[in-house]
């Protein structure tokens, strides 16, 4: 099969090569199809490819027992899972997920993937470090009462944005199965058959020509979200609209309405990861607060969910509100580069700086001190080992800001969840719930794990994990027509 | 025609005889077309006749200024409605409606609506009374510092639900006008001709035969919201699973189904409104808290304001804290048969009771009681005539004993508001943003001049107000072929 015809043929057809796609055209190739990938980019990696590249694996995987965490089971994963996801997380893909998640793990491994087997302790977005394991909220309230903590954010060896180690792996892995990969060739459309509505193909543009795929077994799309579509965030995910986007700037939505226009049902088109640039290491030692200076989060949860506290849910702007001494106890290598915006010797001034209403930094700080000086927080509960009262002078520190200089108009950077209706073998349904037969979808171009939370990991972790499912679904679909049988299928 | 046989032909088919369907079906009746309308129901009305029947209005209505309101006009009321319905309101709608609002409320009267000259002025979800107008929002900061606060809220004379009113109205007028009204008719697919994919008509259901339609210049779908549908609940708005319906039960996204087969688009699949059932003239006088007992509105908002700020971004459950010279000051037509669930002396004991942390309504009041000594209040902006300091014994109202003694599972009732995407003439907007051929929507099938936020009044207002345009444009397009043709058209 060569790439510089105008037609080709294939099994299974998989456009887009990032995380999700790469493991559906591994294991569609390893279950013996003909794969090719439709990649738009000039190479593989897709959003995965810059992410942090943390996986949300658990259950017992070999890097937990290697760190010493031997508490964990695929139960007690799902409880977390269904508790930091939710409310109306997908239960069903939840508990595949879950029971499949040490299996999943031991297939990164397999496929080259390095964890090192150790932990990063800090509260972070991204681990700084190369070590193997981190917490992703575990060890936070409430999901501390509902679970055993036992941290579940693996990432593969790499300071910060791991993904490209990951993709690296994954893409090697790929084209030694045997699958094909034709870069710079965006997908344009889905080809039905007249009679039963059957995808059998598509169309794409390669560098200004147009390329016909037959794929016979099915088409399966990981095209990622819509973060880079303006429209499509007006119509669908207006909490997004106006941030900074979390992508390789290619997550235009190009397949969700390619599948739409074969007749895919959408779901949960609204939900979003939303990210706040405000720092892990200074909200756990002194508060978050929202614009009338009123906390409304135990700041040692994991970044995200403080993050979507507050962008979905708390009047901006949003301070890190810290004293001298706790900005002073923050290690180096977790300051990332932020300054305090305004500093102030009382707290009356600074609220004033801020354009609070009068008293109320004081009322807040007045009432975390009294219940701080017990080493209790009975509104939201953070953990002990961070409460003590906080004395002037005082600091507000700004999301705007960003990491290392890099100034923000917002403050927030996001993507959507939200895309085409699946099954748990990736199977895309229709308008009245019935598949599309020969559409198969993964990733963020898919509606997923996710509910109204979000955990960093699970977005490569699903993406992976019914990518893969969705390959071997793909792969073992009759044929659409006997002159794509091959060799050795039954009769 | 005759309703009795298995086909029909028209130039307009309406199908649901809400208030939409009811602008819809009259206009282009009145334009001349041969209008037909299909009614799932034994009867028109569908949910704007079980509702409080207030519409939007303003700009200067007759009404306005029997009130002895001169300052209105559309700029104004354009202002109102951007904030109270934003962020994210569709502006080029939003424009259209203000600018004919005068016009709008005419058409009204000139259906025969009866509208009093007189402002019912407590806060309340709607008037006991007959009176005219009321207020729905405007008086409250911070709309009252964006636009001049004028009332808006029109309503047809009757107490409470004045639905029923209005659509007995209006649908005489649609028999007046001429349209064929089939009752019984639950319409389940759009027709499309092969070539175009231009709608045609439909196919309906009646008493367990099949009924076919022609429409030979537009179908207009009016089948209202998926408040009824849980699936759709599920996929799309999950904000109101578990919730209570504001619908009369045929609320199932039918018609938004329909149209997606013939290649509709929707929008904003999952905004919704949500009702808490807590007592406005409770809230003024007192506070509403959330489960930590934090403030976080104004109280005097229009109820619908309030309720979304607590069920869509505050944790649950939510109370009304009042104390007893606040209760025994509601007027007995006010109090709605809402009676305190808990009551104490102190609000240790109250917020004990409760579940509250400690201390939390004790924090709470203080700064309450300490900014109302000094007739502000410098959080939130409550009109300081409601502002006292509160002083025990305390109370606590629970949403979820409902008004006059019918309890409810969560005290949330809603609807949704998401749907067919269409342009400002009614025109339903593929996935590509193409007009479907022949395909009109309007009323909450539809996604109206709604963002973020609601206001009662604005469902109705912009169901028959885009409605009318609907029925105006479905009539005026050309039909689909000769046969259609009516004498008197151009050649």
């Amino acid at each position: 099969m060569s790439e510089s015809g105008q037609h080709h043929d294939c099994d299974v057809l998989v456009i887009g090569f990032g995380c999700a796609g790469a493991a559906a055209a591994y294991e569609a190739a390893v279950a013996g199809a003909r794969v090719i990938i439709a990649e738009r980019a000039s190479g593989p990696g897709g959003s995965a490819a810059q992410s942090g590249g943390e996986i949300y694996l658990g259950g017992g995987t070999g890097i937990q027992r290697a760190c010493g965490f031997d508490g964990d089971d695929a139960d007690n994963m799902f409880a977390y899972l269904k508790a930091a996801l939710g409310p109306h997380a997908d239960e069903e893909k939840l508990r595949l997920y879950c029971d499949g998640s040490v299996e999943h793990f031991e297939w990164f491994r397999a496929r080259g993937v390095p964890f090192e087997p150790s932990l990063y302790e800090s509260p972070a977005w991204m681990a700084p470090t190369t070590d193997g394991l981190m917490w992703l909220g575990e060890n936070a309230w409430p999901y501390n009462t509902l679970a055993r903590a036992v941290p579940r954010g693996h990432r593969p060896s790499a300071p910060l944005f791991a993904g490209g180690v990951l993709m690296e792996k994954l893409a090697a892995a790929v084209a030694g199965a045997g699958a094909v990969i034709h870069t710079d060739t965006r997908a344009t459309d889905l080809v039905t058959d007249g009679a039963g509505g059957r995808v059998t193909g598509a169309t794409a543009r390669k560098f200004g020509e147009t390329v016909t795929y037959t794929a016979r077994r099915g088409v399966i799309i990981t095209t990622g979200g819509f973060v880079d579509n303006e429209e499509m965030l007006a119509e669908h995910a207006t909490a997004l609209v106006g941030h900074g986007k979390v992508s390789d700037g290619l997550d235009d939505g190009s397949g969700i309405l390619m599948a739409q226009k074969a007749g895919a049902a959408t779901r949960r088109m609204s939900s979003v990861q939303v990210a706040l640039t405000a720092l892990p290491a200074a909200l756990v030692r002194g508060m978050l607060v929202n614009a009338r200076g009123e906390r409304f989060i135990n700041e040692d949860v994991y970044p995200g969910t403080f993050s979507e506290a507050a962008v979905l849910h708390q009047p901006a702007p949003y301070w890190a509100i810290i004293d001298e001494k706790g900005y002073e106890d923050i290690p180096e290598s977790d300051v990332w580069g932020v300054r305090p915006k305004y500093a102030a010797e009382t707290l009356a001034e600074l609220e004033t700086e801020l354009g609070m209403p009068p008293g109320a930094l004081e009322t807040t700080v007045a009432t975390y001190n009294r219940h701080a000086a017990e080493g209790a927080d009975p509104y939201f509960h953070k953990d002990p080992k961070w409460l003590r009262p906080l004395t002037g002078p005082f600091a507000a520190l700004d999301p705007r800001d960003g990491f290392f200089g890099m100034a923000m108009e917002t403050g927030v950077n996001g993507f959507t969840l939200g895309g085409l209706r699946t099954t748990a073998d990736g199977s895309v349904l229709g308008l009245a719930g019935e598949p599309v037969p020969g559409l198969y979808a993964a990733g963020r171009a898919a509606s997923g794990l996710h509910g109204e939370g979000y955990v960093s990991g699970t977005s490569i972790g699903d993406g992976t994990f019914f990518g893969r499912r969705a390959g071997k679904a793909a792969a073992a679909n009759p044929a659409a027509n006997p002159a794509g049988t091959r060799p050795g299928d039954p009769a």
